[in-house]
């Protein structure tokens, strides 16, 4: 506590996803008085036919901010 | 924004999530007053062994309305 | 089944929730070819000072599509 | 409804979900009054990869409660 | 590790609330082999005019299970 | 997109708050390559009698991180 769901469409490498989880964990910290073992962060991943923005999914849209 | 996450068991084709989303995105742009493009829609698909109706997995079920 | 939450910013009126629910359970019976009663509809709504765009509070943003 | 998410790292057998679902619904129908019927279950699996506590992902992590 | 919620129209009394948790997190425990303090349970209320089943605010029906 | 979700015990200030979706936002961007305007985040406050670790609710257990 707290947990922090991050939904993003799938493609990150592991070195991505290793520094958000430490840079958000580290944002909690500070700004909520926590300690960092009390900090889960998940990463929900969606394959790209699976979300959509503007009633298209981003299979069907051309690359950008997902 | 609205985002809007549709819990379902997976098996759905290509086309038919292409039609839902673009179905609910029009929905909340008619109903809620914002433009299409604020719209964020995600299938967020579980496999038949992780679901459960009335405390059974529909991999154990017969098959009905998931 | 399936389940569908709408996050939105809170201050729609009753009307607009219950036109919402309605549509986006049509869609989903449309296209997912599920009976309605299966269909479960949550508005999940959000004060502005807890949701954000671009790093800043919806309640310190001007108006904007929420 | 009620509806009920379980997040957890992957890795748990089918009969681990089989029994932890008939588990939890027995507790929802007994505490909060509603029929077996009504009560959904899901388990949401994560990779290690995906998830982190003190900000370190599972998959960097020494084995832990998870 | 792991997180429960639990969605549920709002209108339980806190001992069903005490109750609910501490049975929920006995089942997790029991089947997913982790320490009792190393599961949460969140239990998400919304109005009964923020929630649907077969495209009607339960504000709307007849009282039911929820 | 992406959308980031922090759940936590109600009673953070308006100040704690907009630190922290300043810094996840800032946490997102230098991390997921993307741009902040399309990056969202939702706080979602929980009553302590809501919310339970170790399966005692927080409104029933002596203080600690939330």
């Amino acid at each position: 506590m707290p947990e922090i769901y991050v939904h993003a469409v799938e493609g990150r490498t592991l070195d991505q996803k290793r520094a958000l989880v430490r840079d958000i964990t580290a944002a909690v910290v500070k700004n909520f008085n926590v300690g960092a073992e009390s900090v889960m962060v998940q990463i929900v991943e969606s394959p790209k036919e699976n979300k959509a923005k503007g009633g298209v999914l981003f299979s069907d849209r051309p690359a950008s901010g997902v």
